[in-house]
């Protein structure tokens, strides 16, 4: 491997999932990635880590199985697959997500099959997210450049070159150059992040009016002591981690039930192995109550329709314009990258460590404080070289948050 | 892929597991053989399989698990685990097993941790391995070549070689040509074990007798009620199976407390990941009283020591010392090959259907008909070129059944 690979491998371990002597780690990646997943596995151990458990995953398998299987197969989350989550979490183990897949993955399946699919294990393991959500467990996200992933982002170039772009790219945004400096870059930009954090907690808004050219115009209300976080988190037992690696957002929850106005996407989302293009939400009371897109809408209909809490929001972060990745000027059809490219809202599930004293609260006591409930959380892009966010604070008076895609401040 | 190699494909699945319109198939297999495992996959599926399920190995992984874990990870079969086997067993899920490890793989560590380990996912994954011992489930385990296990194979050859080569020999066992003419060619080979076995099921043999210059002067009484077995078996649910590609034996189940005598190895063992060499046991009343190796000696008494059964034998297999695999003059250091390259016991668990109606028989039951039982099943090879072994039939009487290594029937 090369010294980038490893330091990128040792930034995920040792920095992002930051795992602890005597912790479990659970990694998951493609068997095509099975190398660096042996690298991240030393460097878990070196740091004394008790135990690495792999969590191999296989696009052609997964593509297969829902072409293929027993159309009941999708109704169920087999016994094991609920312990062997929810276990691992229950014992406070550390979780890495690789991420590698080809954003088209599942083109052509049976969308009623994925959404069956993705009812059935959300609710089977609905204990091993809520205790990940609420930084029980140190989790990370990264990426993987993959041949296919690549093609589709640099669909002009010859698939080694597209690839190797795609691992460059991947290096710029995790501040990886290969000499060993890249924890040192995400401390002083995790201190930024941790800058505008402070000055948005100090405004207090009761909400956000979003305008832009492509026609979201869209007032959002904010959860009561809420609490915007950025640049990295730590569990309830004390350990920093970065949950997202890059990360450029600083992200809060809404208050559900709150909101209104038409918000249109301004990038492609790549959800369930397919991609969907053109979205436009009408939202009101804090409901998305139409929902269409030009292209794999009906994708994106199912997932609203998981569960009830799938059609009120999550999350709402700020990203300016000008955020590295942004200016890489490349979609990348996974929303680790282009959700740090522009600002976002999530629809489903909001973190419990988004309000005060959430982290603690029962589910009911943070459904009581106005917080989302769902078993889906899923990202969608709003920002645009346009945007205008303004935020109203509790007097009424008016506050500008972000001119022309970019903070103010 | 190659057309050997998609032939072979189609050989593990529709002949040698069978697997049938709406069953499940688990596929052990390592990441780097994935392109393997995804060709077995589509063959299962277009079989009408209902489900494909992956359980991805990795030598390195395991490796390192076994130097660097905590101690304490090897005492505990994770509840996953037993549920992932065990309910799939219940299922009536076939099990396709393909095996590529490295035969030194786990060379250095600790044998404690191994024997733990073996002990206490042996005893946590009892139902499972009863269920499929007792054909309640179809299985099969089939070999796949790689870099180090070539390497041990042919370790004057370069790698690549090496491992063209080892590719050529394992397609050589099991009949493939790459002309689609495999399963007729074991359609023709399992007819001709099944001639064998009549004729040792005939003989009601009460002992064997075996004896070479190698040293080997060894009694071994059969069950009563045993039965050969050769050339495949039928599940409980009557389908047809093939457990091993290749299989060259004819084999059926000891006695339990037996037999007495020496039994010098004839190979070295390749088992849990470390070669053992110059096996020497000393049997008294179907017990291995002495057990001692010039290599790997702690291994072999660490698996002999799993519980009181491991000790007493499982196995009477009798294979032609001029069997195509034995003619290929190779060690293979995997039982799989080796075992069908010379007549071997096995100490350890005995096969319930090697016995009349044993596969109806509680476990109490079969113990009370004479078969052994434990947690362990493990082959270790005894034919020599010089061979020979001598039945006694109930009435006293002395049948040569092989003279010079090969059966004179």
């Amino acid at each position: 491997m090369t010294d980038k690979l490893q330091e990128y491998a040792r930034l995920l371990v040792a920095f992002g999932v930051n795992v602890q002597r005597g912790q479990k780690l659970v990694i998951t990646c493609a068997v095509d990635h099975a190398v660096f997943a042996r690298a991240c596995m030393a460097i878990a151990y070196e740091r004394g880590c008790a135990e690495v458990i792999l969590n191999w995953t296989d696009d052609d398998c997964a593509r297969q199985r829902y072409l293929k299987a027993d159309d009941k197969v999708f109704d169920v989350c087999p016994e094991w697959r609920v312990r062997y989550f929810t276990d691992y979490a229950k014992e406070g183990c550390a979780f890495l997500y690789l991420l590698s897949e080809d954003p088209q993955n599942l083109l052509g399946v049976d969308p009623g099959r994925i959404a069956r699919a993705t009812k059935s294990s959300g609710e089977a393991l609905r204990e091993y997210r809520e205790l990940r959500m609420k930084n029980e467990n140190a989790w990370t996200i990264g990426a993987l450049a993959s041949t296919k992933w690549a093609a589709m982002v640099f669909p002009d170039l010859p698939a080694a070159e597209a690839e190797a772009l795609l691992w460059e790219r991947i290096f710029a945004a995790v501040r990886v150059n290969g000499d060993g400096s890249a924890v040192e870059a995400w401390r002083a930009h995790a201190a930024k992040l941790k800058e505008r954090v402070k000055i948005l907690n100090d405004y207090r808004f009761k909400s956000l009016h979003y305008q832009n050219a492509l026609g979201t115009d869209f007032v959002i209300e904010l959860a009561e002591n809420h609490l915007w976080e950025a640049g990295g988190d730590k569990t309830t037992g004390g350990v920093p981690f970065m949950p997202n690696l890059p990360t450029e957002e600083v992200f809060t929850a809404p208050k559900r039930g709150g909101g209104s106005g038409l918000i249109v996407a301004s990038m492609p989302l790549s959800l369930h192995g397919n991609v969907i293009e053109g979205i436009r939400f009408v939202v009101r009371d804090g409901r998305i109550v139409e929902a269409t897109a030009q292209k794999g809408e009906e994708t994106l209909r199912n997932a609203l329709a998981v569960d009830e809490g799938a059609s009120y929001f999550g999350e709402i972060a700020l990203v300016p314009y000008d955020s590295p990745i942004s200016r890489s000027n490349t979609l990348y059809y996974e929303t680790l990258f282009d959700e740090n490219a522009a600002c976002h809202f999530a629809f489903g599930e909001a973190y419990p460590t988004n309000i005060e004293g959430g982290a603690d609260m029962s589910k009911d006591e943070r459904i009581a404080a106005g917080l989302n409930d769902s078993i889906m959380h899923v990202d969608f892009m709003v920002g645009t070289a346009d945007l205008s966010v303004v935020g109203t604070r509790a007097d009424g008076t008016e506050v500008v948050v972000m001119q022309d895609g970019n903070f103010v401040f």
